[in-house]
């Protein structure tokens, strides 16, 4: 690997801190005081109480979020814990800020139940326009999504449920693109059933997908599999696979795409042989992968990526790339929630920001810091709002790719 | 007023948010993304997993505070709202971030009760070094601040209860020095009995002040007057005043000093003739004094003080100057909490950061942009938490001067 752990404990040791605040005016003279401090700070309030949402105009609540975690899913940590979480939610303020300039603010909780985690954010919701659940455990996190976004008016996105799917999704567009396959006619193999794979399977489903096939730790996703979760229950309703659950290898036979959001070496290496033609193989469990990417074409994969961002590889797929985008195109049209639809547009975006000219079997995802993708994902996400009708601050097209494309790339010093 | 009312809409318009965040590291490289985000972030989690406290060393906790209001008590509103509070909240963060270089993000909470206050602060610690309650009704606020104090590690803190409170008593400091008179042989008249005026009156008591009289909306804080709140009922216990409750001139008779922290107009101009010699008349209401500063010293004011630092007047007192330095010297050594000593030492820093050769009847406190007023209280508010022995992490003395000095001058630009 080659990030180097001191360094990175270095890193943290010496910034304290990943984002911090500055002040966005001037305050030298008691004229700045008297406008930005006291009494000004009434000039605002008096109209916003007369109007509560002209907090979006005379305050920085429509560009701030949380990113809100208990810490009850830290990789590597099996017991729950907020203060861990910290370091983690820095790093999402920071790719906030810097792929979204979105400003984005840490909040661990000391919270034992869903319950209280719903109730803390829906008493924040006066302070900012969107909410970003993070590291939560998954049999808690689908219903504080869910719970969330049906109560509150601002936008409740989750990196961990959003992020890769959305990203994995725009991959495997490009990459059916390259094999000439369809989306509605493959068998998708998918290993891990935690947050990332039942939201990617779910993704999935909705755009068109008709047979996917779904392993948890025990195994395929079936009526017969005694242990399934909640929402893997449901999720099996609709995959509808006829098997013994405990024959995995069913779940990969003739399979067109293999995805794996599960664990390191996961995947046989001979599993590969039992898919279908152009194999397509996506290892992205954390930190490392289900199958070497090398070792997968070797065996025959026609095209392969991983999450290995952080070294050397070919398609890298990380959540980074599209979670700031898709709260970035949410936030500027006052979406009153992150629909399926918002999703899969997210995806067609995030596809379509790598220049067709360059598309390969290599070369699948557009680079890691194009200027493209997040004006491209906002841009979408909007619109997709807008269509829906949940819009609250419609926009023209493409205004909302020019102003993110302006925020981020015109000028910008960091 | 200085003040337009419509320059400070249109600099709230145009700001959109008065403190925002920046990547406090650079984000350019795979590399960079490793250390700062995916991996790197889980070293540190890893460590603080290991040790909560680790949270101090590698994440921004100890420079970060929340601001925190229900927005039930804003000037001029009547009906509590937390959206209304965003930009007096902002105002704070900002002032935190000028002149404490602490990074200090809002939050309005849609709280109803004082114990939904409570918990949703218990919630949050994991995140921050320290809590400031703002704008909260005085008919819950001391209750909140006094359980968060009692049950939380971290310094709980309020702009509103110690901020004109400290800054107050400074002045008062030099002024009793300018007449030669000494707090323990002197008679106080304070007019308002909310959170600035109760706190005031304790931190007196707690000096050393033997004679305070007080006066709420219905008349002196005596046994007989039945409109007295909880703190207010307790506070008649210390003050002991034998006189009929709406016998108010009873207050001031012979007074030699008279403190307003109530409306408009409060004190009859003839006030001041029934004071002892020499008397020092601070009219403190917001957003206008209980007399204009001029004429109480026509009727005989020895010295004169007011809150209206937007426009020219002499000794303005203005709670902004003391309540970042209390919080910086607080976090800084990591106290566990804000006690009446440290207060009371934060005073003495505030009156001595005026050069003593320029004290005079119309200079008794330093300049508003003064730069040895931050340093000076974090350091007297910081040795006074290393003697009471609740700094988990005491520093040399000087020091925390010396470092608040340079993060705030030391090259700053804004």
């Amino acid at each position: 690997m080659l990030m180097e752990w001191h360094r990175a404990i270095e890193l943290h040791k010496r910034t304290k801190g990943k984002v911090k605040t500055y002040p966005s005016l001037r305050l030298r003279t008691k004229d700045d005081l008297a406008c930005a401090y006291f009494p000004g700070s009434y000039a605002a309030a008096d109209l916003i109480s007369k109007n509560n949402d002209a907090s979006f105009e005379y305050t920085g609540r429509g560009n701030s979020i949380f990113v809100v975690s208990n810490g009850s899913s830290i990789l590597g940590l099996k017991e729950q814990d907020p203060f861990a979480a910290l370091p983690i939610l820095e790093g999402k303020c920071l790719i906030y800020k810097v792929f979204g300039d979105i400003n984005a603010f840490p909040l661990c909780l000391e919270a034992k139940s869903a319950e209280e985690i719903i109730e803390t954010c829906k008493l924040i919701t006066p302070t900012v326009g969107g909410i970003n659940l993070s590291n939560i455990s998954s049999l808690t996190s689908f219903e504080i999504l869910r719970k969330l976004q049906s109560s509150l008016d601002i936008p409740v996105s989750s990196d961990d449920h959003y992020g890769i799917a959305v990203a994995l999704f725009g991959a495997l567009k490009n990459a059916l693109r390259i094999v000439g396959k369809d989306l509605s006619d493959i068998k998708i193999a998918i290993w891990g059933a935690g947050k990332a794979g039942i939201s990617t399977a779910r993704l999935l489903l909705s755009a068109g997908a008709n047979r996917i096939a779904m392993v948890n730790s025990h195994g395929i996703l079936t009526k017969t599999n005694p242990y399934m979760s909640k929402e893997q229950a449901e999720l099996a309703e609709r995959l509808d696979l006829n098997v013994d659950y405990q024959d995995i290898k069913a779940a990969i036979s003739q399979a067109d795409v293999l995805i794996g959001l599960s664990t390191k070496d996961a995947f046989e290496p001979d599993y590969i042989k039992l898919m279908n033609q152009d194999p397509i193989v996506f290892a992205l469990a954390l930190p490392e992968p289900e199958i070497n990417p090398a070792l997968a074409k070797e065996k025959g994969a026609a095209i392969v990526a991983s999450s290995l961002y952080w070294t050397t590889t070919i398609n890298p797929i990380a959540s980074f790339q599209v979670y700031p985008g898709i709260m970035r195109g949410a936030l500027d049209v006052r979406a009153a929630t992150i629909t399926t639809n918002m999703l899969l547009r997210a995806a067609d975006g995030f596809a379509q920001s790598i220049d067709e000219k360059r598309l390969s079997p290599d070369n699948i995802v557009p680079p890691l810091f194009s200027d493209e993708v997040t004006p491209r994902i906002a841009e979408a996400v909007a619109q997709a709002a807008i269509e829906e009708g949940i819009a609250l601050n419609p926009l023209p097209k493409n205004k909302v790719y020019a102003q993110t494309w302006e925020r981020l790339f015109g000028g910008r010093i960091i």
